[in-house]
């Protein structure tokens, strides 16, 4: 079969949407509608894809640009319809950079939900030598252009407001997106005309060329109407990106993974899961996430760019963000509650990080221990550590940031500071409430206190009267 | 037209709740459920409102002149209904405190969300005229009092267990709303009887009075079920709760505002967004919230009484309360995750509060810092100043609240507490661990800390044998 | 009537869940499957209970057994079916172990929903003369077993592929719970084959042997589906959580319990709730807690194995865990946000504990407050005593844990630590950032603190060039 050339449409403003960014760049699932759609498309083997861009115009190149040096694909091509003249003129765009010998399978931007199978039984359904429509059923299909079809082929779209009785009874309308030899596409667009109300050039008017020239235009219907729902304004922004959660929500316990509540989890992003994972209510997973087998994550956690080991706790109102450090937890680690893992904590096994606990660009050996109000920047901890309550690594001198280390079997006391660049030798005892700024040796107990003095019978501070 | 006076019928005791508290009284959306009613009914110009009250009259009453004083509205017009002896009684109670030459709108304090708009109508129909009955449309009516009609009129309203066949066929029933010239009123209420087996005095029987007297009745449709759903258990209360969030939640998309999950979203008070703002899952926002273009906040906030500018990035897990002071947020700021805000917090341009850190009655001027496991109370903090992890303002002596000044470019080390009232000069620095009670000069370090020893060979604590 | 023998069939698999797991020990409501169905039966009375277990038995059998043994039943009678040779097959194991004097009430061990009620209607349908099943009527019985009936009386029951176009019409299907006189049970099995497509000996089959010997057959209808779903996926066990928890919610209103949001609402375990207790948003409860009269309850809260007295206010974020020690707080007790509360932590009448404050096996007196960032662990804390912000009772040595006693009115200051074992005697103060690692006399002010120094016109260090 020839090859396939995607055209996505992508010039609409989205007025209803208020916002300063262009309709295509609002976020479903973390990323930008288009890329769904883009994403998809590659997913059915394009050989090129070109973006029309209208409203936004270098808004929507540059944000498509950027996730294609991302992923590392090609940069789309782009055209741009100014002004905008209806969809038949937004295509005609297209002419010069669309090559004659493949198929055209023109899609929408704002149509994010659209499966890669149903685009390819649309191309195959062209053919190569047919227009092919996609279509879809609906309940009440009001204000929807109906598909009229003579048995296998369809004879016209006609608009809601031109139908008859009769044709308003049809309940399988058209939905944007079509496949299209594209040498009959190119032939079908020199030829609209933009005699109608609205002066506009419309994409659809090409059925009726079609038909007019003898040549077959057949149907292939989309299984849900969710894939083929566009997104026009909040309210089915909202509704798309619930209908995207529960289908990805659907496919990870297909895979085996429990969710205690489907309704009350969202993926922006992948999320890879071993055997036995069990994710509580309310959990919000971001950027590439690995879940090793038998993880447990607690209620309410936001976990974002990490990898977590096999066995591996995460409590409840935990809060991970690896960004582009990345975060890793070791296998049998236990994480929080009230923890939070910033970009290069990498956590090894059986490490215990508990509530109200920082830890950021910090190695953390095998068993360390962080349980309490603590903070490790810039931190290099080996095995079995206890790092006392309340003890923070003072990494940043208010112009640079430097490292501590501390070495293994240390035991930090509660409320102190290691000021870097420090080290605190292997089997050293920091003691309660020191400041630490010179290297410890290994084995000594460091203390840099003041002694306990008391004042008898001290008057506290009275009440001041009202003025 | 006439004026409307308004008279909501709250003496019921609402014994299903299983409360102390009286059943209007019971919160949606964070108001009592009669409030909402009374708004409304002042959203269609009441004259006057009568509050007939019962059962908790006295705590209704008080509720009710509380909340009429903090909007700044008359104090409504109390009657007491007492002992209850039906919903004619109920109303009878109210002809001496009832002007004649009005329209009365007779509502029910437990079906909060009524529709101004319904209410209009609803006033419109009775014309000052006519005694117009609110209606509604439900597919399963058993149970509930049917509207017999002769073309637009309405001849009766016939109870469930006194319909014929033809009549439960009826799907058009009574919701306790009407409105009726008050000197209409006033003559059919004079002449309601009890004799019926509860033994009571029906409002409703005011139609059969009517009829006879040839006056014209007749019905006015609202516009769904849920606007005229009345709170009669817990499970009844938590129902339209969801449908009032989800009403709120529409209204806000509508206008822009991006929810990332409707169903996970709850309002109980004002939000007034500008353009761009985000909210992520499961946010709770309360009182009056101002969020400024393109504001950003993320999952499971829990926001108050604050009013945060344009730009600014709220975290997850972040909970802002300003109950009577307020809390301001200023442009571009960063907020938690993990952070709370307390009341008089007034933070300004890019300023970032990280994790686990407090904020009361603190003013930070543009770009201050307190990024992890802080407390600042009672501070007057400068430009750019950057506040320690772990270190507090101990603003409260045990008896008295004192106040810390930190001046511009002031850098405060890790797990410092500054004494209050103390003042650090601008661009000085504190040492990380110290206790400052003395005021420090401009561009002075300071430091209170013990010198660092070191014990060498030092022998840890041994695990006691088990006794 | 006859006893009730309970036979659970525990023995499949559960290949879909595509888990380590054996099927029946996947959690709902936090208790495994198995666990919801024996609790079911032994509330209609069984004398005993008797579970064929084949696939994981050891870890069935283990897992019952610790079950019977915590609720203090008697462990159930195991046979274990191996191999695995159909429905038949498995209660063919029974015979041994199953008195013939009583009735056999078969269930499934994956349908966790089954109510008390239905199985009480199904053994009197039974009333120990005839074979009764457990039916239900389905919108679409494509695939089930239907229900043949003469009258009241059961033909058979009529697999979907071996049905009739008219017999396909028939909505009632079998659930595969039946209630059956066991000596006439075992005359049936006893006559059971396995010359089918499968190979495999069905249950079912008994129907046919039951109407040849002329006994008669009766069925029992379950009022709705959902408690006749057995748990096959992670879907599945989602759905049924999810019908779980909107059982126990609604449960939880009719009793009065105000619950923001059932939806959002997760109790895996038992909670008692005084009058007037308000639940909001996205809580989770387990093990067995106990909320008093007038308890509020914030957003986002996980509360396990606590008692919370009366008129207490637990904020939102709040994260309390007694696991087996408990945790008490008491009347009037104000409770986050941020807080933590852990196994002992005892909280006398009025207490506070504040924002990132983590308390563990520790008492609290009346009045007693914590408010910021704190560590309370070991600890014997007296009424009215102030817990200054940033301070930690040093509880572990490394090697042992030691108790901290905080008499009556001490006030202890900010970032402090009490390095336990350590008294600090009533009335006493201690100086902010002060380690206290010896007993201090009642009413003294204890301090241990370096004097403050300054160096004026100090150089801060500079940002370093990068490399």
């Amino acid at each position: 079969m020839a090859a396939v050339d995607v055209v996505v449409m992508a010039a609409g403003k989205g007025t209803r949407m208020k916002s300063r960014l262009p309709k295509v760049l609002h976020r479903l699932g973390g990323r930008p509608l288009i890329d769904h759609v883009i994403a998809t498309a590659q997913g059915v083997g394009a050989r090129r894809v070109i973006v029309i861009t209208g409203h936004g115009a270098a808004e929507v190149e540059g944000s498509l640009a950027h996730t294609a040096a991302a992923a590392g694909h090609a940069t789309p091509t782009f055209v741009r319809q100014e002004p905008q003249l209806g969809t038949g003129h937004a295509v005609q765009q297209v002419v010069p950079v669309l090559p004659d010998d493949g198929i055209a399978l023109i899609l929408n931007g704002d149509v994010p939900l659209i499966r890669a199978e149903t685009l390819q039984a649309l191309v195959e359904r062209s053919g190569g030598a047919r227009l092919a429509l996609l279509t879809v059923e609906m309940k009440d299909p009001a204000g929807y252009g109906r598909i009229v079809r003579e048995g296998d082929e369809v004879r016209a779209i006609v608009e809601h407001k031109d139908a008859s009785a009769e044709q308003r009874r049809i309940t399988e309308v058209y939905t944007g997106f079509m496949a299209v030899p594209s040498a009959l596409l190119k032939r079908w667009l020199a030829r609209l005309t933009n005699d109608n109300a609205q002066g506009e050039y419309y994409l659809t008017d090409i059925v009726k060329l079609a038909v007019a020239d003898g040549q077959q235009v057949v149907a292939s219907l989309a299984a849900d109407g969710v894939e083929v729902d566009g997104v026009n304004s909040p309210v089915q922004l909202a509704e798309l990106e619930r209908a995207f959660q529960r289908r990805q929500a659907h496919a990870l316990m297909e895979q085996g993974v429990r969710l205690a509540d489907p309704a009350r989890f969202d993926l922006r992003g992948t999320l890879a899961c071993g055997q036995d994972v069990e994710i509580d209510v309310n959990c919000v997973f971001e950027g590439r996430v690995e879940l090793g087998d038998g993880v447990r994550i607690g209620a309410n956690c936001v976990i974002a760019n990490a990898r977590i080991a096999a066995g591996a706790v995460i409590h409840a109102f935990t809060h991970i963000d690896g960004e582009k450090a990345g975060v890793t937890v070791g296998e049998g680690a236990l994480i929080g509650p009230f923890a939070r893992l910033r970009p290069g904590a990498e956590l090894g096994a059986e490490v215990h990080i508990g509530n109200f606990v920082e830890v950021k660009n910090s190695t953390l050996a095998r068993g360390a221990k962080a349980n309490h109000l603590a903070y490790l920047g810039d931190a290099t901890v080996g095995e079995r550590v206890n790092y006392g309550a309340g003890s923070i690594t003072a990494n940043y001198d208010g112009a640079n940031k430097h490292r501590t280390v501390i070495e293994a079997d240390v035991h930090v006391g509660s409320n102190c500071v290691l000021v870097a660049p420090v080290t605190v030798a292997a089997g050293g005892t920091v003691g309660a409430g020191s400041v630490i700024n010179k290297n410890t040796a290994a084995g000594a107990l460091s203390v840099a206190r003041a002694r306990q003095a008391s004042i008898a019978n001290w008057e506290r501070p009275k009440k001041a009267p009202k003025p």
